[in-house]
């Protein structure tokens, strides 16, 4: 028969298994640590009617699209979770009761150009938070501890959480009276740490008529540095004089506040007057997260506070608060910096049963019997010798193989090999593990047997799929790494 | 501005938050039974080119397909789990440890006439074990007892998992002198509940030029019934005149065997030789599950052994066996029967924190400690009248409410109600359901109401997404229902 040759498409991330296993243990994380905090798990379609996705319309999004006819719908497929978030709630109003916090890790589509690191199809998970007509400040103070918790869980250590509010923005460029170039004042901004103040300002003032006391005035402004205290104290300067400013204030100190109160590290946690983030679509609180070791990455979670979901299917007002994960893309990463924990148990068991008699009822018995405990049990039964069987075992890593000949089916016994502890221990090494209770080999009785290896696995279970070796530092300068 | 009516393109599942939340349960619940079984995570992408996904042609799939252009590329939505495993196994063949077994729980899409309870895109949720070159019986013997497993943890009762052997029925049709009409034999037969013996005696006469002895033959080898040990006896009475037969039935026998052993009751496992399942890709035993209360819904679970995966890609010969449910009909379907189960929780949080102080520190240590021991926790900020917070509480069902006022602050307490519990109880019932520890309302140390909800909750987590009123009983008729 004639081959097709198999591939996968370029830009379409798809994992070996142990790197999946890790992967899935990342998303596994995500959905725990976000119902902790009371979100609501959603799944809407991955294809929407065009109209629909397209409401917004224009832009970049529209080239990247991915759009096509089946029958006479106009289809396309989803480019990011917040758009089918909109539809959902202004389709099911009524039937959601508001805040209404939800939420949803799913693979979205973007017809980039090919590129390394850059995908076509990639996970985002995404979290929101959604008032009807009105949503209170403390969603917006939460979010940072919803964020160190997450990144925490996973295994990063060396991350900051950066956070800038967006009437502070807006009220200080009223104040200076900017506010028709704020766009560009900000976008000019944010080119800070490429091109240096002397540009920015240079910019400012022969590319947007900016007068050159308010240049500087903006410059003072975002070199703002130090503990959020200090920073806090130092805005507590431009207080008195634009009423938007004033608000932006109360609330980025509240949410110091409450980043403090819910016990987020001063090292995980800075204000940074720098970002700015979607132009026309934040109002309120916004933030960012880096890796300290990885400043070239960009932001691995953003989000802010917006005050209007989903104008272009209701009228209804429905403020919310959200932040995004790349997830494939930080998967990319990590993979790419060999942070991914190698420790974490990959394999897709954690016992292999080799039986060595024809009779397989004790084999299953025993099967059986790890399953009801929680054991992930393979019964290998392939006609191999027995060096191919261990070799199998030890290719897919599987931590535990089980032994069950003749002599452990009459006795009621089992003989369990552990299989990462290595083979030449001397005899004081082999002692010193033998008074922690861990075995090259031993022969327990059945339900002794089936004891040891689940408290064995319960010892290994806790590593986190990243492995963060930087550890956080008084020395690293945190503000800007 | 000008509005977009938002709109869910029909034949797509998309749930509200309740439902949504039992869908989750049902996929972690396969999610770990899958593990349980040494299974590992897959995932690959829903876009594939179509030349691949399209390499054995033809057919309905060819029409139902979503196939678009994205510049140059000629691509297509995966119709099911399958065809991107046999591409990814080819794939990747050198990088992979064999047996291969993968689990995958993704979406597929078919663009099928709309209609009530048709979806045009599905959650498939698949298990495989790959071969290389051969493959053990014992792998299609465990099938059974993971498809009981995992209908029992989702809360199904009265299942009924039909297997039969394709060697068993190829042998019986070659002793016939039938293999050349084997294929019109066997569609024929399956319409045996529909049109009855004595027509499809006639059909196989009349349409397929069977002669009249050997119509006999087949209808009185079809109509063997009873149970596993019944029919393996039965089917002794053929062996010796077809090896290919008595293969099968060797097969057949070790697949009894081991649902035994695996402990599967009787009631849930049957013989069935009527099932045949994809005529030209299964060569083994074949699996087929029935809702006994609801026959009319066909089979929620099938698959069986085949031959050679990939054999559009590769010349490797890959045998191996694998089942399939069709999760979002699945879903569908216990929707309409009511057979979900109310008595899940639901709620998006188990608690809702209410403050009743301006400072919010109290409760956001309060909120840290449940999460800490991992029990879902929404702090409730916004401005609203207590009743309001009450009835918001109410209407996502979630169970606990914490007040923090400044009297529980002052004395590090904290107040828990029970929103389940209904509050008219009669002095008797409270007393009876305080000696129980349960209490309508209490105040605690912050510490013990911690510990307590920790308690309560657990005494209510293990209900089932599935709520099988039927129960099986002798009477009913297992085998024909």
């Amino acid at each position: 028969m004639e081959k097709i040759k198999p591939h996968t498409l370029s830009g379409f991330m798809e994992l070996l298994p142990a790197p999946q296993q890790q992967m899935e243990r990342m998303m596994q994380i995500l959905r725990q640590t976000y119902s902790l905090y009371g979100f609501t798990a959603l799944d809407t379609p991955q294809i929407e009617a065009a109209d629909v996705l397209l409401a917004k319309g224009g832009g970049e999004t529209e080239k990247q699209i991915y759009r096509f006819q089946k029958g006479d719908s106009d289809l396309a497929l989803r480019f990011d979770l917040t758009v089918p978030l909109a539809k959902y709630v202004a389709l099911h109003y009524s039937e959601l009761t508001f805040p209404f916090r939800r939420y949803q890790i799913g693979k979205v589509y973007r017809g980039e150009r090919a590129q390394r690191g850059r995908f076509r199809e990639f996970y985002q998970a995404d979290i929101d938070v959604i008032g009807d007509g009105q949503l209170s400040i403390v969603n917006e103070a939460e979010i940072p501890s919803i964020i160190y918790r997450t990144f925490t869980e996973l295994g990063l250590k060396r991350f900051q959480i950066r956070v800038n509010n967006r009437k502070i923005l807006n009220g200080f460029y009223e104040m200076q009276g900017l506010s028709s170039v704020s766009g560009d004042v900000m976008r000019t901004v944010d080119k800070l740490d490429k091109i240096g103040a002397a540009k920015v300002r240079a910019c400012l003032v022969d590319d947007f008529s900016v007068s050159e006391a308010a240049a500087d005035a903006v410059l003072n402004f975002i070199s703002i540095q130090g503990t959020s205290a200090e920073m806090l104290a130092a805005l507590e300067g431009y207080r008195g004089k634009n009423e938007l400013f004033d608000t932006g204030l109360d609330e980025l100190k509240t949410v110091v506040d409450c980043v403090r109160a819910f016990g987020v590290p001063e090292e995980n946690f800075a204000v940074d007057l720098t970002i700015a983030r979607g132009l026309d679509y934040y109002t309120g609180t916004v933030y960012e997260t880096t890796m300290l070791d990885h400043p070239e990455i960009g932001s691995i979670c953003s989000g802010g506070r917006y005050d209007n979901l989903a104008e272009y299917y209701t009228d209804k007002q429905l403020p919310g608060v959200g932040i995004s994960i790349g997830l494939t893309r930080l998967f990319y990463v990590l993979q790419e910096q060999k942070m991914l924990n190698d420790a974490m148990n990959t394999s897709p068991a954690d016992v292999i049963i080799l039986p060595m008699s024809d009779d397989l009822a004790p084999a299953i018995s025993l099967a059986t019997a790890l399953r009801a405990e929680g054991v992930r049990t393979q019964l290998y039964a392939e006609q191999k010798k027995f060096k191919a069987r261990i070799s199998y075992a030890n290719k897919l890593h599987i931590p535990f193989a089980v032994f069950l000949g003749e002599d452990e089916i009459n006795a009621g016994s089992a003989t369990v090999k552990d299989l990462y502890l290595a083979d030449d221990l001397s005899d004081a090494e082999k002692a010193e593990q033998e008074a922690k209770g861990i075995f090259k080999q031993i022969t327990l009785p059945v339900s002794d047997a089936v004891a040891y290896v689940k408290k064995r696995l319960a010892e290994n279970a806790q590593q986190p799929p990243i492995l963060d070796r930087g550890h956080i530092t008084e020395k690293y300068n945190l503000q800007q790494p």
